[in-house]
């Protein structure tokens, strides 16, 4: 694979400037996820189970919508090579198969003496 | 899948518990997690761009070594049902190929009112 996503430098980016990343999570995405992360939690993967919770029944992982966040940051804004130092991530609401999750990331401060 | 995982109840849980998930990095977990985030950064999928950031090659996503966190409280500690609010995390260190990430989750605090 080649670097053909662009990276913003610095100078680029304006206050207020934003991207924003969509995905409307399959049940394909649910099982992947399950596998690479090893979260196998029956409240993603058991209907019946899922049921009996408070969510009503399964729920995607809340980490496959935060990795969207990931997603905006190192393909969009700033783009190529940029990456995430830390996150604070509040999970509002369930998101479930067929729910489009729309990550955002905007700029809200530029410092150019880091 | 049936929910052969099992679920703490509140009761069960003491301070000082402690629950572990391990897991060493592959290459196709980077595949897995670029295509189910959608996350191509070429930060974690081409070394020859990789080696001219500040990483000197690929690094894995830091969200996937985050999602391990999820699999702990969801599959251990508490176990099945538990579920994610809130998260802060600080990427301290570039994951690599072959590096083996171990993610601990320890009880703090018991809060039997909520």
């Amino acid at each position: 694979m080649t670097a053909a996503i662009q990276g913003h430098c610095i100078e680029d980016l304006t206050i207020g400037q934003s991207a924003s990343y969509s995905r409307t999570i399959t049940e394909a995405d649910i099982q992947q996820f399950g596998a690479v992360s090893g979260d196998l939690n029956p409240l993603h993967f058991d209907e019946e189970y899922a049921r009996t919770t408070l969510f009503k029944g399964r729920i995607a992982h809340g980490m496959l919508s935060a990795s969207f966040l990931s997603t905006v940051l190192g393909t969009q804004l700033p783009g190529a090579g940029s990456i995430f130092l830390s996150a604070t991530i509040r999970f509002k609401a369930p998101v479930r198969i067929g729910d489009t999750v729309v990550a955002t990331c905007a700029v809200r401060e530029i410092n150019l003496q880091r």
